[in-house]
């Protein structure tokens, strides 16, 4: 039995029609970024204490490719497939967000004041 | 801008074809319950406060439907829709997991020793 996962990567892989003002993570290469998730997590041996899930629109549009981890419930955006190794080797292995990539709020949620 | 949130729920709707041994989530009524999640949290506000969202597979197949709620990393197991209102009652709202649907490890987890 794998879980509970130390931890929990969901990407946001939504898809909306072409057109959409809001845009979606999809059309952003969101499925790469979870491939890339998984590989880079299978390379280190993490399979079955940490998962790369994908995830239905995480209400976060504007920054997509949208990226959460829990439990810490760090918030990612704007996700290409050539940050991955440095957020799980950094974050995900390490225990240190990367933090040029912090959505806004999730910035400010790690530096209270 | 919604997120972080107070709590977030991932309910997996995965979907294997028909006849795989594993079963999956979908084929026992995962999008039923992500819906009723959508639903009772909308009827009592929580909207932008707290999330349920899809979730590709969870990797606990055999205790389908699978939701996971964050950031306390509380596993539910076979979720049916009318188990949705008790869990956002007593444990969204009120921080109360219910007991009787927990998953064994995430049961053993909330009561250590």
């Amino acid at each position: 039995m794998a879980p509970p996962f130390q931890r929990h990567v969901f990407v946001c892989t939504n898809r909306r029609p072409d057109g959409n003002p809001k845009g979606c993570c999809a059309s952003k290469g969101a499925e790469e970024v979870r491939t890339a998730f998984r590989e880079e997590l299978d390379k280190r041996g993490m399979k079955g204490r940490m998962r790369a899930n994908a995830a239905g629109c995480l209400d976060t549009c504007s920054f997509g490719v949208a990226v959460v981890v829990y439990p810490e419930g760090t918030w990612y955006g704007g996700v290409k497939v050539e940050d991955v190794k440095e957020i799980v080797e950094q974050h995900l292995i390490e225990g240190r967000p990367v933090e040029r990539l912090l959505m806004p709020f999730s910035r400010k949620a790690q530096q209270p004041g």
